[in-house]
């Protein structure tokens, strides 16, 4: 059992969270919206009034939050994780940011006596419910030794990658798999479709096929019947490719298909899907096939009518 | 048991018939090469002089060929499988060729009395010989309820998609996305090896993620350690892309990742990997990265090399 | 002055075989619809009866037609060109076929002691009018001294390319710029409309940079006022295309802006475009972009928001 | 005749400043490098110490510089063009940057009571040199009309685009065509060439076609031989089509053809090609190929190699 921090209990935070508490762990939160924690403080973890206090209680202390922004939020300033870490600490940063981002916090860290890791997760909502959330850790090694057994309490495999940054740059790498296996799952059910099969059979057959990946068994069911709220947006998703173009040109890696994925999340932005989940892809492709739409997505194609003037 | 026919018996249809054998089936088959399927004969099977015969012989008979001129050769002419069938047989078409091609075959073995099926199955050798493939079957209802069980004997998994042609257009929809992922995961694992991480470890965080597909599973360490022989080579591939492509043009459904691929495929061959399992698109990858090939490879970039001129 | 024979007096075709009659050559015509050369006979072309008739009037006869399959129709057959051919007659062939199709036919040309060449055109009815037209040729070099003064006639820019085929294959190895130029100019007009620069403005500067090639300042100005008939439709342009992948895939050269831009050619068709020119390519755009439509396009979109149920 | 000022006397300042002296203005310059600027000294610009003092000398200043940061440089500090402006000033800004920094720096401008414009070009040191350049400003209308005149002392098109920034932004929506279409051309290059019409023809035949812009005529020459000198190079225009996506992103318009084409610039850089005219994307298709390249380029293959290990 440890002492432990978290700040930022979103919908993947807080499950981690709750993942901790379930292991025995001593857990301290903190989240930006107080009342979104109830169910966490209701299971026994205990609050802190600000990142800084979270890390101040804590011997190892978490962050998972939404993007660049929102890690310094957290992170810098009087009230911020730094300023609470003391030497031997050692801090999880679980968000996905850029590999120099990623980097300059970790030295940041270490000017504070304390070590920063990388520590972001492969996986969905459902992945870490069902204990098979992959965590991939950058960093120092040893420091890598002293918090594993904590982060198998979240998820089976837990797989040190390399030095500090390398972690979130093999999440980028990851990633971008996401993006690029929907769209062309929204390929096959379109041309399928379109050449008069059920879309219900058409989906049922390729989650069946050698190319159903776990991300497709959970995700290309909402081509039928879309989720009621995003697991990861079209907004998050493109913030991803992002930096996987960024690096990728900062390596000098050509990358097809992200870089064509990547336009279509573009496209899905523009026809109002942003805060949709990413299978809205799927959405542009039978937009353009001319493929009629069902049910729940009506919504959003009146929308675009009305704001293209159609 | 029934009495089946085989006509093909190369990787996958010879393993097929093979496990037709184990069930219980008497099979009679014929290869155009007999030699390859002596090892069929010595655990039972029968042997005919044609396609013909072999037709003549079952009641349900099986082909399963490369493209389209290979299929057009065994099932027409005087030798050919329509020529053996008769009313009441059903014959059962595995190959992958275009729906317009199978649709005008199931109309010629109408004009026989017959009925044909289109059966084209997703998955590997790996796949088949774990008892996990899956088999998508169009053509008339009653006849597929009639084949149903003896397609049991092959995989786990058969689906009824509609009306002759359907099947292998199921088929064609699943497969853009075999070379799809792979050239994304190529693009992942470049990215992540040329920003310093081990390409084994980017290999193995990969294969534990969400974005691993059991085609992942079998063909990513096709990265680390090309196949002696080709599974699937990339000239098989840029075939079932060309039916994708070719069927998104005349259903006008754009196909953006699958077009993007098929490109990457044509650079393969190009650089004289036509006969290579499909993985090899991530030898363009690195190619283009300037990333060092190792091992076994370093043969075909030398071959490049020289015919290039460098 | 010769004895030229012309089949297929349509937009370009009947453009041309006006040319050669206003320098002085006496030329016989046949198109399957006669109406349609009123105008030509009005101004002193003979008629023939069928292309047959056309090719033994003639010391010298071309073809333009819209397909391969058009062009078996008129060459071959009882009343086709090949028929009229005789020993030392040239027959000139400007259609966009594959280089496949157009050796073929010289194959058949030659064996009636005739030569075929093929020598199709690059530009447009404004380009061929204003005196511009380039002309591509391929087959026999003494053949082409022996037309060339008469296609000087035609345009001022006349090019040996090489044997049978080859000029068919520049043809084809020009036009899938012109679709890829197109493109370019409507995500550049789209970018910079959505980002608040009148669309009138983005053309302006557009067509007054060094972009702006012949096409362009042609066709340009369509995203501002769609042509009252298309110039070069959708579905030819994706013909053409088509020609240029599949050759691409034959030859292994990889067309990553080629194959990216057919696939929005399949959007275009897929929204109703199809007989539209094919600068329709930025109706595509603007649709993604949800930038709002004008004028004469309502139309369109009308009818793609009936037939999806928007 | 005005006082002029002219900060960043590179290959393309240097020569504008060189038309503004010779239609009789008086020129202040600075420039990193003095060296570099002598021949421009010795036909009577003055020289001044600092950006600053360039500002001070001149009621009209004009910056060109590479990038964001090195405009940072000589805008912003003690010694920035900023510190020299006063009331009544007008700061031409003709560098390509972001159209975001670009309002900031007119914001800092009109904080000290001048004027900032945007002024970006289109086109190379050959279309200068032969007075058609075409430049776009952006800024406020009056101050445009005060500057329009020397503008047209430079090139012969002057187009007002809009408000502060927004020149900038038609100029990367321009540029996105400039690399679209040099990777166009070479594909058509690349599969006549492989389908056996010799290169020279093959570009021959496209520089006298509709797609041949004035940007075409003068680097498509470039794959028969490279320039001594890069005029525009592969980094220099990857950076265009990075802000060209980010805008895209933001504004979410999709951007198919510049997404594929920034890989292929990734994939040039990787080749060590990055310092190279960014028509080296043709060594990309030719080296994807298979096609044999020649002469000049070779050394730059066989670094390559020898990087790579091959």
């Amino acid at each position: 059992m440890a002492d432990l921090g978290f700040v930022g209990l979103g919908v993947m935070g807080g499950r981690i969270a709750r993942r901790l508490l379930a292991a025995g762990h001593r857990v301290t939160g903190y989240n930006r919206t107080k009342t979104k924690a109830q169910w966490l403080l209701d299971v026994g973890m205990r609050w802190a009034e600000s990142p800084r206090a979270v890390a101040q209680a804590a011997n190892v202390v978490f962050t998972m939050v939404t993007d660049t922004a929102a890690l310094h939020a957290v992170a810098h300033g009087a009230d911020g994780v730094l300023a609470g870490l003391a030497p031997g600490k050692i801090y999880v940063e679980m968000s996905t940011v850029s590999p120099a981002a990623s980097r300059d916090l970790a030295g940041d860290a270490s000017g504070r006596g304390a070590q920063m890791m990388d520590a972001p997760v492969s996986g969905s909502v459902s992945t870490l419910e069902e204990g098979r959330l992959s965590i991939m850790v950058g960093g120092d090694r040893s420091a890598f030794e002293r918090i594993k057994p904590i982060l198998l309490d979240i998820g089976p495999t837990v797989t040190y990658v390399g030095g500090n940054g390398q972690a979130v740059l093999m999440k980028i790498a990851t990633n971008l798999s996401l993006a690029v296996h929907m769209l062309a799952f929204s390929e096959g059910v379109a041309l399928a479709e379109k050449g008069g099969i059920a879309r219900e059979t058409a989906v049922a057959v390729l989650l069946s096929s050698v190319v159903a990946s776990p991300m497709l068994k959970y995700r290309g069911p909402f081509v039928l019947r879309p989720p009621d709220e995003a697991w990861f947006d079209v907004t998050m998703m493109q913030k991803d490719l992002g930096l996987a173009l960024e690096l990728g040109r900062q390596l000098s890696v050509p990358l097809p298909t992200t870089a064509v994925t990547n336009e279509w999340l573009s496209a899905a932005r523009s026809m109002g899907l942003g805060g949709r989940d990413f299978a809205a892809v799927f959405e542009v492709v039978t937009y353009l096939a001319g493929i009629q739409k069902r049910g729940i997505q009506d919504l959003d194609s009146e929308t675009h009518a009305q704001r293209t003037g159609r």
